[in-house]
Formats: C-alpha cells, sequence, structure tokens
C-alpha cells in the first residue's frame, strides 16, 4: 500500500471541512499521476486507521470523489481511481519551451502613459500617502456583504437568468435619480442614467463617443492626468487653460472656442485634480454661457461632490441651464474603500442610447450583484449615513493636516486647505526636490508619490496630493513627522 | 406637537434597526421641508409614548441623527433640527426644464450594433431559451458570500490602501497560472495573465491594441456577433472563412493570409459560437503552421473550454507551438452564474504591458474584492468542484435534450449534439419562420431569440442556440413541449 498517511497531509485548522480535503488531495495525486487509472484505493476503514480518523469522513471523501467523477464506486470491491479521465496533464513547470517566454511574433499599437507611484501592499510599520483615497477601514462592506447575502438568497434574483442592459440595472437606475435629485438638484429621469464600472470607464466612453482623430479638447493645466492620457490616445488634441484659485480660466475656456472649433471641455468642478480648487458659482455661469453659446460637449467629473467641510457644495453645472449639453459623471468607488468600483454617468437618452452599445462592445455591462447590492444600500439609507459619518471623520482629518502642515513644515511648504475631497495639494519649495524627498521618506518608512505624474503635460510642480482620509491622527501626525525630519536634513546639507 | 405618529411609520418586520427606521425618517422629514431648520423635536420620553416604543430607542435614532449632522443636541433643552445644513434641496419631479429631455446639443459617433431578443425578468410561470448560460440556481454563490465576507474581516486586507496593478490581482494571476496549466497544459507565469471584466473586455483590448483602421481580420462565418461589432467599431475589414463540421476552414485562412496582409484571426476553438462545432485536432495542428508561417496575430476565444461530455477537451492552440502569436482568452461569468463578471487574457508578457496601460485608461483596474475572492476559491478547489458537479448536470441536460428533441420535433428542426458547452445549435426548417415562431413561443408563455442576431454579416439563418444548462428536466420537457404545440399549428396553417 501507498504511504497515505505521508501522502495525504490534513489540515485542522482549515476552513475547509477534513473530508474535502482528503478528496482535494486525492484529486490532485490522480492529476499528477501518483495515482494510476484503475488502482484500487484502499478500503474506508483501512485508511482512516491510518489517518486517525472518523471512518465517516473517509467515505464522505470517497463520495466526493465519485461525485466528481475521479474515481469510480465498484459494488463489493471498493472505489478505483477512474479509468476515463481526460487526457490533460500538468507539465512540468521548467518547461523550457514556452511560447509566452519569446516576446509576440506581432506587432501592436502604442499607448500614452505617466509614471505613477504604485505601492500594492504595505510593509508593517510602514505608512502611505495616497493621492487622496477614503478610509478602507471605515467603509460600509459589513452592510455590503449582509445585503449582498440577503440577496443572492431570494428566490426572485435567480429569475434573472439571462444578460440585462448594457445601462445598468434598472433598479440601481431608478436609485440614482432619487440620489442625484435630493444631493445635486438633477433634473432626470432613469433613462439619462448609465451606470458604469468606475468613473474612469465613464470617462472612457464619453470620449470614445465624442471625439474623433484630431478633434480639440480643452482642459485645465494641470488637469487629472489619467484625463489627458485617455483622450490624447483617442487622438484628440489638448488645449489646455490656467487654472487659479476659482478654477479653470472660463475667459480663456470662451476664447478657445471662438479660435477653434473646440469638441469638449472635461471639467473637475469640486476639488480639481490634482490641485482641488472648486470652480466658483460665478464662473460656473459663466461656463453655462460659453456652453450654450458655443454648444460645447461638456464631460463634468464631480468625483469628489459627496466630500464637503467647509461650506456646502456648489450645485453641479448638469444642474444649470446647459442645453443637454453636460455629461455628468461621478462615483462610489472611494466610498466603498476601492474594493468595489462603481461610477455613473448622466447623459441625455439619445446619447446614452448609442454609448450602451459601445459599451456592450467593450465590456457587455456591469455585474448584476454589486449593482443590486449599491441600489439596496441606497435605499435603505446606508449610503448616506456612511457619507454623512465619513464627511465628520475627513473635516476632523483634514484640520488636523492643515494644523501639522503649518506647525511642522512652515515655510518650507505651500498649500491652501481644500473645502472638501480627501486630499491637501502640498507644492514643496524648489530647495526640496520631490524625486529626492520621496526617495528618503520611503528609507525612513513613508511611501509617498514624487510628483511626476502630476506635471504630465505642464512643467514640473513640486508637488503632491497628501491624501488625508485614509489616516487617522496617529498617522497623520506620524507621516508629517518624517516628512519634516527628511526636509530638515535636507536644508542641513543644503546649508553646507 | 407635529402628528409624529402618522410621519414616522415603523416596519417591525424590516432588516434596518427600529433606531435608524425612525432616524431615516427624520432624516428625510427634515431634508423635504416639513421639519424645519431650528425645530426642537419631542422629548425622547414623550415621542416613545406616542411611537409605543422603549425610550431608549428614541434616544438611540437622536444620537444617530446628531451624529450624522441633521440635528444638534442643546444641554437640558433637547435635540434640534440642525441650522446649517447645505443648500441642496429637491427639485420638484415634475419639473418642466430639464435640460436633459431634450437630446444634446452636441453631434457624436455612431456605434454598430444588432437587435438581440432581451428579456430582464421572467414572469412567474415564464420559461426562457437563452444563449448557452449556466443554471443561477449552481452557481456557487453561498461560497462565494461566505469567502467574500471572510476576506473584509482579516486585517491585512485593508492594508491594500491603494489602487492595484491594471493587470489584475497578483494573488489571482499566480492561481489561473497555476490553474491554466493543470486544466489546459499551458506553460506560462504571471506575468503572461491579465484578469478582465469579463471575456468581451478581452476580446475589446486585444483588438484595440492590435487593430488599425483598415485592418484586415480573420472571422468564421457565421461568427460570434459581439466580436464582429467590437472588430468593426475599431475600423477593421473583416474576411470571413466558411465553418463546417471540424470548425472553420483552416485551408481558406492560409489562402487568405496569402492575399491579404492579415493583422489577425478570431478562433472559438471550442463550441464555435453560434454553431457549436469543435475546431478538430488536425485543424489546430494545420493552423498552428499558418500561425508560424504569416507571423498571424491569433485571439483565441475558448470561453466554453470547461464544459465537456462526450469527451476530454483538446488542447488550446495556446498550449501548441506558436511563436508567441496566440492570445487566449477565457471566463469564469458563466460558472458563477452571471452575478459577477471574471474574464482573463494569456500572451506573451511585453503585449500584456502595453496593454496594461490601455486598460488603465479604460477602467484604472478590476475590484479587489471579486478578485481576491476568486483567488481564494480557485486555490481551496471550490472551483474545481464546482466545475465536476456541474459538467455531470449539463451533460445530463444536454442529453435529455437530444432526446426530447429528436421524439418531439422529429423532421422539423435539424441539430448534432454538441460535444460540450451549454447549447444546442438547432436549425428550424424553413417553412418555420423563426420571426414568427418566437412571437408564437412568448404568447404560450416561451421566450427565445428569433435568431436575428446570429445571422450579423450572414444570410438568415432561421437557427437558434437552444441553452439546456439553466434548464431542468421538467423545464426543458416544458419549453420543447410548447415548441412542438407552436411548430404543429404552424404546419396546419401552412398545409390549409
Amino acid at each position: 500500500m501507498l504511504p497515505y498517511k505521508t501522502l495525504i497531509a490534513i489540515d485542522r485548522e482549515a476552513r475547509q471541512p477534513v473530508y474535502q480535503q482528503i478528496a482535494n488531495r486525492f484529486a490532485s495525486l490522480i492529476r499528477e499521476g501518483v495515482l494510476k487509472p484503475g488502482l484500487l484505493l484502499p478500503g474506508s476503514r483501512v485508511l482512516a486507521l491510518q489517518l486517525g480518523l472518523h471512518r465517516k469522513t473517509v467515505v464522505a471523501a470517497y463520495d466526493e470523489l465519485v461525485s466528481q467523477d475521479w474515481a469510480t464506486a465498484l459494488p463489493r470491491k471498493g472505489v478505483m481511481v477512474a479509468t476515463n479521465l481526460p487526457d490533460v496533464k500538468p507539465r512540468s513547470f521548467q518547461a523550457p519551451a514556452s511560447p509566452y517566454t519569446a516576446g509576440p511574433g506581432f506587432s501592436f499599437n502604442r499607448i500614452p502613459s505617466v509614471v505613477t507611484s504604485r505601492y500594492d501592499r504595505l510593509q508593517p510599520g510602514q505608512l502611505i500617502i495616497n493621492d487622496g483615497f477614503a478610509d478602507m477601514r471605515e467603509a460600509p462592506l459589513e452592510a455590503w456583504m449582509k445585503e449582498s447575502r440577503a440577496l443572492v438568497r431570494r428566490p426572485r434574483y435567480h429569475q434573472r437568468l439571462t444578460y440585462g442592459s448594457a445601462m445598468g440595472s434598472l433598479h440601481l437606475r431608478q436609485q440614482l435619480v432619487h440620489y442625484l435629485t435630493y444631493t445635486r438638484g438633477l433634473s432626470l429621469s432613469a433613462d439619462n442614467v448609465m451606470t458604469t464600472r468606475g468613473a474612469q470607464m465613464a470617462i472612457y466612453l464619453t470620449a470614445a463617443m465624442l471625439l474623433k482623430k484630431g478633434d480639440y479638447v480643452i482642459v485645465g493645466s494641470p488637469n487629472y492626468f489619467y484625463a489627458d492620457l485617455c483622450f490624447e490616445q483617442l487622438g484628440a488634441r489638448l488645449l489646455r487653460v490656467p487654472t487659479d484659485a476659482e478654477g479653470i480660466d472660463v475667459e480663456a475656456v470662451g476664447r478657445l472656442c471662438r479660435a477653434h472649433k473646440v469638441k469638449m471641455l472635461y471639467v473637475i468642478p469640486h476639488h480639481h485634480h490634482p490641485t482641488t480648487v472648486t470652480l466658483s458659482a460665478e464662473r460656473r455661469m459663466r461656463l453655462l454661457d460659453v456652453i450654450r453659446t458655443h454648444r460645447l460637449a461638456v464631460l463634468e467629473d464631480d468625483y469628489d461632490y459627496d466630500y464637503h467641510y467647509s461650506s456646502a457644495p456648489i450645485l453641479p453645472l448638469a444642474s444649470g441651464d446647459h442645453g443637454g449639453n453636460v455629461i455628468y459623471v461621478g462615483s462610489f468607488t472611494k466610498l466603498l474603500g476601492l474594493s468595489i468600483r462603481s461610477g455613473f454617468l448622466v447623459a441625455p437618452a439619445p446619447f446614452l442610447e448609442e454609448m450602451a452599445r459601445l459599451r456592450k462592445l467593450m465590456d457587455l455591462q456591469g455585474d448584476n450583484l454589486p449593482e443590486e447590492t449599491l441600489a439596496a444600500l441606497l435605499a435603505d439609507g446606508t449610503i448616506d449615513r456612511h457619507l454623512k459619518k465619513s464627511n465628520k471623520l475627513y473635516h476632523e482629518r483634514r484640520d488636523q493636516l492643515t494644523q501639522l502642515l503649518q506647525n511642522r513644515l512652515g515655510d518650507k511648504v505651500r498649500f491652501t486647505e481644500p473645502a472638501g475631497g480627501m486630499a491637501t495639494w502640498l507644492t514643496f519649495h524648489k530647495r526640496y526636490p520631490l524625486t529626492q524627498v520621496a526617495v528618503k521618506a520611503a528609507s525612513m518608512g513613508l511611501l509617498m508619490s514624487n510628483g511626476e505624474q502630476y506635471g504630465h503635460g505642464t512643467t514640473s510642480l513640486n508637488a503632491i496630493r497628501f491624501g488625508f482620509a485614509s489616516l487617522n491622527n496617529r498617522e497623520l501626525t506620524k507621516a508629517v513627522g518624517i516628512l519634516e525630519k527628511v526636509l530638515t536634513q535636507s536644508a542641513q546639507r543644503f546649508d553646507k
């Protein structure tokens, strides 16, 4: 008999039942060719004794093997490894001749890109200053899981035996109508809403629907780099307008519209990315004039509307008199702690109908389960409650960061407290080049961007977005403390 | 005092705790302007009496309201509606002047499309013949939910405070390497795998990376219509090759490659869509020759590999000697009962690196939680067990459908039993036009395609894919019974 005690290792701490562990291990041994087709397995009594288990556990494992077709039960003889297994054997992992180790034999297109600092997983004791994300530890994932579980257990959930609409779940779209009406004063119906994987897909879809190669697109300077890259990838020519404390220069937008046949304007009205400035109410009014006059298609990316501390949010362009020209984009991704990405897009119905066709070719549609879950959490007030609570929390964190920056970094940096959102735009004095600061900080356990990505399309800004929402009091203090140390040491080197 | 008993309706059967219901209702009344800023709410003792509740419940509700900033607690006076609420009020739902009711003021691109029959939700008693989906009732969603819940409860899950890679979760990609090695004999590493939202996104990404306007793409005739549309949308010119019982005509592929500068071949080796034929082993060998000779980029869409009944699957082209030219696409969407869409793509690493940039612009990346969940279910054998079990079940259903079609529909239809997959390609005699059959069947409670979408790019086929996997014995019998009735009645009309 084979040394089954050695071959079948059992982990009694594992979540998986012991009988399944045994069945899986047998399946692996069969697959690997250790147990050959036609081999008679030991009797359940014998194996139970060898493994120190109850006989019933071994019988259950054999039943599982038979139901999975790895083995056959022979009356009065026992259980035999199946003889008709598919002829798919694992190759050696050292196979020298993988066709994928060489490069591709074909040519392919090149895609514009920026280098972003990326950290997949923190080491214990490390801190990260991110671009402005929510605190995952606060995300309402327990409520999310509870709702999802309740949904899949409902019999009528299973009546949806088919693919749905590329516009997204009707239930979710109806909830979004309600949500956008009472939070943003939008006037719309479910035909005006499409759900997307996240705001980025909404941006891509809109751009792909509007742009042809060579079309002009107006963007801020600086601007959200993934939007810039997306428009460039689709062949657009970017026209940049300056951004100041009141947001993008609307007079400049008007001038460009008179000088060029401009196809689209991309605007971030709340907490412009990266600089966090908010487009003033006055400029909004003037921008609505420009939009109507030039029949300018506007992509309004309002990713940060739900987070406000210093004042109430200003209503989006989409709620104003824009003649059907504003395509409005938002997202729940941050609220859900990046676990589930979920965005939406508001636009005139005929435009969305055509866009749904493109969505279908790119992605068919969204996921049923998360869409229905989000709809339920919007309906029962969970999202609303969560937003209230996190606004309170992030407000405190913003204030704490402001104080820390003032007290500890003094005139080494420059910033304006943002009215809302999750990040402070922090510009470093040019004697502290961020490419060096970031390296030094990392060696001290603080991971941060070196600022390069924010300069895409403009000159180097020597600035980062300091995401404060995901760091608690202790972490903010520690992060600013490390920055203080780095800058002080650099200054000493500089002074020598 | 306001009639709170009428205003605050409580549902004791609801999942939501009573105190939250009360808090939400108060928040709504505040939002709607029924409770004005500055209004003093009734004392907790008084309200508890009116509503017939314990006083602690009302106190909890007031605490919730205060923590959400809807109200302020005044020492020794009670709880007051907040006076500093954001000035965002719901508009009337009858608002006549929505800028979205008019069409858009801007022009936009047109997207190629086909009309598909679509049924979002079945009425009780109705049956649907779908395109070939898994049985959602059998999907391992309980295991899925259990694993997801365990994941979000683990502290280290929250250490991923940042966006990850557009290639997908490394953990999932490692599991896919293992899975693809032992099920398909592929030889690859995690650098060769990208996760996608579903197979459709993998198709779109590949096509967008390879194609320029005017490029030639070879496809079968007929072919999966969403692939055709995707290539057309990207500006490709389609060259069609015939399909017979052994799959696409490989000689014809070779001839086209000699006559044109062909950029890409799209092939579905197992259970070609729509006709379900499998590309024979001999043609695969010859196709590998053609691929190497012409350095032809091949998009191998093997969406149905995991489901085989009559014989073992034939190894994919991707596991053969293709010189790095085969891009291999698969999916777990059907297995997961369409609740979560999850696909993958295998290709040479330098190609995937560039493709990750495009994915970033389209969609940033996948969802962390589902990707980690799928990785865990691959690792612990759940997916493997589920596939074994559903292969057994769908095998029985295929056999039952074959018998039903032979016994009940006789020479009114033509079909070949598929070797695997989830659908039988069913061609109706031309005296039964499917556009009429589908209408008649719907009136009898059987929803089915009228076959139009399968004819995209070819002549009308008067055929449908009869998805058998999602229907149990009773349902298959009922569906074929209705079809029998429809065809018999049509024949009588025809004979008159």
